[in-house]
């Protein structure tokens, strides 16, 4: 997608040298466009754990690339030890993303398959630019599929804006491309359809006002921004037609994690007959956890990233400035988890589907063996 | 209540010229503690619409003395035209706070009765000072009050830490002394219950970070700083026992107009069957509005406080900071309504009651003349 009219992806392999990996540090924007090199395993461990990239399928990504990384460090005569080592450093990082440790996996599962280390190095860079280009790809597929709600919405408001509310980012900077809370949003421009995007700033990190609004206007789609406590309000007084979120995790029963504060905009979508979607490509799909709300790991971050914010002063440098009482201690949980019964539908690299076990497990047939009823 | 073990009320006429009024200027509040004079009616729209002072009570408080001030601005030979002048342009600055109208016109009342513009004066000073008194007095019952429902939960749990959850600021910085929802808090504890308080950040003015905390910390309440987007995982974890909250306007059919965002938590609770309760003085109650959500008109305030935020540099200095895009288009509304269908009971100076026009025209009969059914 577009930042200053070119085109990027959100990851990539440096042109010259593939054992370097580029991503754009994110803790630096609107304000600061950097681009960073990811060379070691620490580096890709810093880079996710630190917040220099977010967002379940860019999380994905990177842990991918950070596999192939591994592999350049894995000694040759103790590559088994080393690679689960440095596959377990990685998933460490964030305990919550599902993207993380399916990325992982998928690396260790394609190197198992390698008669040599240096078979082993080749699959995992071919496989971190699969998962990559999947990514993009399965967000792409999401637009499509998402896209027929807004126009449905459309229709019966006769051309006027569609009214889309949205948490955190779940666009393309949380992805490698497209995004998928904002993927339909941009098919749907794309195609003609007048939208209108509410953009929550999401504390504590403030996604929505640094990146979703950057994003947006980089992409010249009309939108909003609003303190996250707006969303309720605008639904009671029909300003909102639509909500969309991605998800960090989301069981094969349909409950969601996103980021802290998506249960409350469910529950006020439920209250006020807004439809309320989650898009989300397979890889978040958790095939293990039957009860989200209870057994999904919620990640909890340091209380300074809810004490001390970061922005542009007016002598044009980034500066923190502390809010609370000094020392006031803070509880910093980065998710929550929306029950299924909340959730109109998932909008998947698949289609549309309703959050229960039955229909996800009919558009997923080949995850069936997990259906922990039988 | 204590500052820095001091005691203060929010305002005070000057010991020494009580034509001055004086008032701790609350944008600058934890860092700074600065007092500010008041002397012509100017002063006192000012700090009301810019939120030197802010909260129910303090808005009603500050319109009292600000109508005596008016008083003496008013020309003999004009007093009527001209206290009306100025009783209105007060009444402008904030348009969803009832207190601020009940102050106002309880002062055209008072004056109503007196026969000089001296006399004029003199019952101005008097109501003004009796205005204040009487919402230390209310709040003070209404912690009474209040306090027997956290003794009940504490009894319930044993005598674990009741855990209180409040959104923005309805403490005593919000009144004259003691807060609303602050009160039972206050005398619970000091009444030997163990209490601990979830404080909502409350964007984008960030009262529960920048003044409950503040509060909470002078009195020695243990409490906790959360984002606003985290109530309901704390709910959906049992984490929270109670919410207590204040309000701005409360019909008289038991709709509560509070801070944006109050709705969200109070979906939240009823949804993990969490008591939710509004305290209040009766100087808050509107007596007119049936429909809260349709009718409470709701103050939208700039979109800077979204983008902007103010708070110590790391070089001891009160600096702002741009967060979203520049020039991003923000949507600043201040207050949401919260139905009655979602609160357990509102705790005024006179008791609980159920938010219902019956229960509360039993505990108020002196207003039954509004009952809009007869």
């Amino acid at each position: 997608m577009l930042i200053n009219s070119k085109s990027y992806r959100t990851i990539w392999s440096h042109p010259d040298d593939s054992t370097v990996t580029q991503i754009i540090d994110q803790r630096m924007l609107p304000h600061e466009f950097i681009i960073v090199d990811l060379v070691a395993v620490d580096d890709f461990c810093l880079a996710i754990r630190d917040m220099y990239v977010r967002g379940a399928g860019l999380i994905g990504a990177t842990a991918g690339f950070g596999m192939y990384a591994a592999t350049l460090q894995c000694r040759d005569d103790n590559f088994t030890a080393d690679i689960n080592n440095f596959a377990k450093a990685l998933c460490d990082t964030r305990p919550t993303a599902k993207n993380l440790v399916w990325a992982v996996e998928r690396q260790l599962t394609a190197m198992a398959h390698c008669q040599t280390v240096q078979q082993k190095r080749e699959i995992a860079f071919k496989t971190a630019t699969a998962i990559a280009d999947e990514d993009a790809l399965f967000c792409k597929r999401i637009g499509e599929h998402g896209a027929s709600i807004i126009k449905e919405i459309s229709k019966k408001k006769n051309g006027e804006p569609v009214n889309i509310l949205t948490h955190c980012n779940a666009g393309w900077l949380a992805f490698v491309d497209y995004g998928s809370a904002t993927a339909p949003i941009y098919q749907a421009s794309n195609d003609g359809i007048k939208v209108h995007v509410w953009v929550d700033e999401t504390r504590p990190w403030l996604q929505g006002a640094r990146l979703t609004a950057f994003e947006l206007k980089e992409e010249k789609i009309p939108h909003t921004l609003i303190a996250d406590n707006t969303g309720g309000h605008l639904m009671q007084h029909g300003l909102v037609d639509l909500v969309i979120v991605g998800t960090d995790r989301t069981t094969f029963t349909g409950d969601v994690a996103n980021k802290i504060g998506t249960y409350l905009k469910a529950l006020a979508a439920h209250d006020n007959n807004i439809p309320f979607y989650v898009a989300l490509p397979s890889s978040t799909f958790d095939w293990q956890i039957e009860d989200g709300v209870q057994d999904i790991p919620i990640e909890k971050r340091s209380g300074d990233e809810i004490n001390k914010i970061t922005g542009l002063a007016e002598n044009g440098e980034m500066t923190t400035v502390l809010i609370p009482p000094e020392n006031t201690e803070s509880a910093n949980y980065s998710f929550d988890v929306t029950p299924a019964r909340l959730i109109t539908g998932l909008i998947t690299e698949r289609g549309i589907v309703k959050p229960n076990r039955e229909a996800i497990l009919q558009l997923y047939p080949e995850k069936k063996q997990v259906d922990l009823r039988g």
